[in-house]
């Protein structure tokens, strides 16, 4: 899609997602041919209507990489407690290999310690305070699908990420800061900006690649971009009706090399990424239980 | 400490190290006084002479800040599994609320498997994953020593740190990235540059206050900073029979605002915060004992 005035070049979330199924859905069938079949469970608790498309969205795109989907709903007036020995339950279960949380919760749950219950091997979310951790280490399990699903997009542009000026926008916990650990992580020199930071604008103009993940409409214009810049756009907003990132698209089209579309862009690749983790963590935990319980000849 | 064409004013580490053991100090007496003596136990395998100075002057700061300190050295023969076997052991003891793992150890015994072998309510030193993920949180319960060290410096200078442009110098898990989570959750716009940076003193330049964490002396000199911003210098390196920082001392002090010496600037506070983190995690475990043995009348 090149219109006037338009230079950047649209990145397809759509076919990278799709890649990442095929890859996903192959190792799925092989980890199922050892008795090892990837299985997520899902969590709503109350009325599930806000979550209730994205949870049959995961359902669908789970299918398609061969991985099992148990959607479960409960009470909204389910307590704390029993909510946690469910988790708990499902930790010790070993044909459950992750469990996904959707959110909202009502208001006596927070979601924190809901995601503090699920065992760091289940935690296909990568919400877990140790799973965070484990990006700091470079040692990346399993890691919050967004961020990893924003970098996942970077590293198919014919950037080399080494030494590549970053600028992330947004500083959130699952978010914005586990990106700029993976992309240091890969070698790129980034700088975190928030609300308080005194000139966005100075920094994402001298930036290779933008990273916005705020949740404000038209928080990115062309103005604040290099020429030639990457621009990935996590925000989900709703104006008048329709689905739009953070990044004001006209005019960022115009300056960026190039661009995710809201929607299209990093939200298949999310999805996909969760599909990628509930294998790898079916792997983890195929590991776990072989050490512990190998059948040798004593 | 002012001469001929010194501009900057030198950051005395050893008065807030003073400062912060009287500190722990009054807490370690109100919890001994509770029937929890804070109490830390240090690990050296093998032959102690490169860690004896360290360990010596940890133990002399332990006492000073009213934490008890046990110097335990187990021989360069001992396996890993009963090394592991030993740290479970300390974990279960309630008598016990810290660990302290002493570097180098011999290359059979990787440090990290130790340090993820340490519970992370007796972690003091902050090093296991689920320590550095709830940094990415917010939520700091026992922060890596030097990184909380070198910020706490910071905040001991009239800069208000919401909004600071902060350029980190060194990406290492235990310094460079939780010093850049640190700063982000207090505020700062944080630039985190390394090897692979392609130009170091373009964001030094632009910084209000300049972290550097990479063990090369000189390798900070005036002309990469702005006129006064602070520099906390965090290497330690011996040239010469000396030990020297990071910064070139002479050059950065005739720019800097503010400027960390080394010796006596980041590695006293480093050790008083290591008491503080013993009653931080004394304090945790008594809070952890009581929820769980609670005496209520049933």
């Amino acid at each position: 899609m090149k219109t006037d005035g338009i230079r950047a070049a649209l990145i397809d979330g759509k076919a990278i997602a799709a890649r990442m199924r095929t890859e996903t859905a192959a190792e799925a069938a092989e980890l199922a041919a050892l008795g090892w079949q990837p299985r997520l469970v899902s969590i709503t608790v109350g009325d599930g209507a806000a979550s209730e498309v994205y949870v049959r969205n995961q359902q669908r795109t789970a299918e398609n990489a061969g991985v099992e989907f148990e959607a479960r709903t409960y009470p909204e007036t389910i307590s704390m407690e029993q909510l946690v020995g469910v988790l708990q339950g499902l930790n010790a279960d070993p044909r459950v290999n992750g469990i996904i949380i959707q959110r909202p919760l009502p208001a006596h749950i927070p979601v924190k310690t809901l995601q503090k219950a699920v065992h760091p091997l289940k935690d296909v979310e990568g919400m877990h305070p140790a799973s965070i951790g484990n990006i700091v280490y470079n040692d990346l399990a399993l890691g919050p699908c967004t961020a990893v699903a924003a970098v996942e997009i970077l590293k198919t542009l014919p950037l080399k990420i080494e030494g590549l000026d970053v600028t992330v926008i947004g500083h959130s916990e699952i978010v914005g800061k586990p990106i700029a650990f993976l992309l240091m992580s890969l070698g790129a020199t980034v700088t975190v900006c928030h609300h308080m930071t005194r000139s966005v604008a100075m920094h994402s103009r001298a930036a290779d690649a933008v990273f916005v993940a705020v949740g404000k409409p038209g928080l990115v214009t062309g103005d604040m971009l290099k020429p030639g810049a990457a621009l990935i756009d996590i925000g989900i907003n709703r104006v008048d009706g329709k689905t739009v990132g953070d990044a004001d698209f006209d005019s960022c089209a115009k300056v960026a090399g190039w661009l995710t579309p809201v929607p299209g862009g990093v939200g298949p690749v999310t999805v996909a990424t969760l599909m990628k983790n509930a294998v790898l963590a079916t792997r983890m935990q195929m590991a776990h239980y072989r050490a512990e319980y190998a059948l040798t000849d004593v």
